[in-house]
């Protein structure tokens, strides 16, 4: 058997997000698996590095899949490009050890929030981006996001659908910048609760738009009650940026 | 009566172009005319520096109209962002002389044509750039390029429906640079024949592909034969960029 790890882009739009759901092909596993289970003539099972949701994006989403075939890196490559959807691109697949697992072997994660930050909405990009008209307090969001970094019980910032045994997480870094009408936040973690990030976004923006105190985020942590955060952002700003191992 | 001059962005990705045709409202003139007429109760033309193909883009679109309404500039801006549709933004509207006329003020227009010149095409952007994996010479391209600045006429560069009675235009550059995977050429010319900017662009496609030499764009200009120039590349990656006037 041999081991081979993926490199992939998807627009997730129109997709119901990562994780195959009974029969729709309508994920991007289900997608992919589909390829690869035509190509190599077996039942192929792609391992994410974890599920990005509903209409959630990636930039470097990492899959693993293990398969008898013969087939050169080159060929697959080939093959999955041709048959795979537009939106769904696998920029590099390579040979691995047989112990590696997209989701175990994961050490951390980064993930990008994207917002257009002008009076008007661009036209391009309204399907990639959450549109905030308003100015937002650029300082005062680093400092909220300061109190999140470091090693925390991230209860406070969950779905309530997250059903992980243990809620701590460490935040390494949460990186904000505007450019023109682009802002883009940039976390990287060892590990992301259910909707973490979105809810986290959904916070400092709070905090942006004067409507939330920084420190206030201190005491969301604290009290670990999803209910003192902000919303849960749309998922078409959201992309899953790089997976390290 | 008042004139107003609209400065207008959109993706053209699901419109039948610029121009109104017949009952459907899948123009953008059309969509424009409908929220103006509807917003002032009087049948509102909108005359647009020219039109743009099926599937062509703006990022810099300029129309006029005129209206007895009496509402502010920013009542109509305000009114116009929140009726059209996401993919159509006005970004501007200033009141102008009477006499300004959106296509017959107009003294220039930039056209930009977008390439994705990597291996494999980019899930975001598929819609909005032709992808061309293999390598371009970018050097030829410029040269080739350099024979049509000038006057001249491009009878050569345009398609068969155009029945303009002059096929004599002034190219003043055309700049063509490379970012990483993205290929811009950037068009700036008194007018354009229909198809002119992608036949053109298709032309010096050619030559940096190496199917063509570059001196050969001087003969098509010469010969004045359609069927000598490249193809008519896809309209999903041009964009007007600014009309001057």
């Amino acid at each position: 058997m041999k081991n081979y790890k993926l490199t992939i882009q998807y627009d997730g739009t129109r997709y119901k997000g990562w994780q195959r759901l009974g029969n729709t092909d309508m994920t991007i596993q289900a997608r992919i698996e589909n390829v690869l289970s035509k190509m190599t003539g077996e039942e192929i099972e792609v391992i994410g590095s974890g599920r990005t949701d509903m209409g959630v994006h990636a930039l470097g989403q990492v899959a693993n899949f293990k398969t008898r075939s013969l087939m050169t890196v080159e060929k697959i490559m080939d093959y999955v490009y041709r048959y795979l959807p537009e939106d769904i691109v696998v920029t590099g697949i390579e040979e691995v050890d047989e112990r590696f697992h997209a989701r175990y072997s994961a050490v951390s994660k980064k993930y990008i929030y994207r917002i257009w930050n002008c009076k008007y909405h661009d036209p391009f990009l309204h399907k990639y981006t959450e549109h905030i008209p308003e100015n937002l307090n650029m300082e005062a969001m680093r400092k909220a996001a300061s109190y999140l970094i470091g090693e925390h019980d991230f209860s406070g910032f969950k779905s309530s659908r997250s059903k992980k045994k243990s809620n701590v997480r460490t935040l390494y870094s949460v990186d904000i910048n505007k450019s023109e009408c682009l802002t883009e936040m940039v976390f990287h973690g060892n590990g992301f609760l259910h909707n973490m990030v979105r809810i986290i976004t959904g916070t400092l923006l709070e905090v942006g738009l004067g409507r939330m105190k920084p420190e206030y985020v201190k005491e969301i942590l604290e009290k670990k009650d999803r209910t003192l955060a902000g919303p849960t952002v749309a998922p078409k700003g959201l992309y899953l940026l790089k997976v390290n191992y």
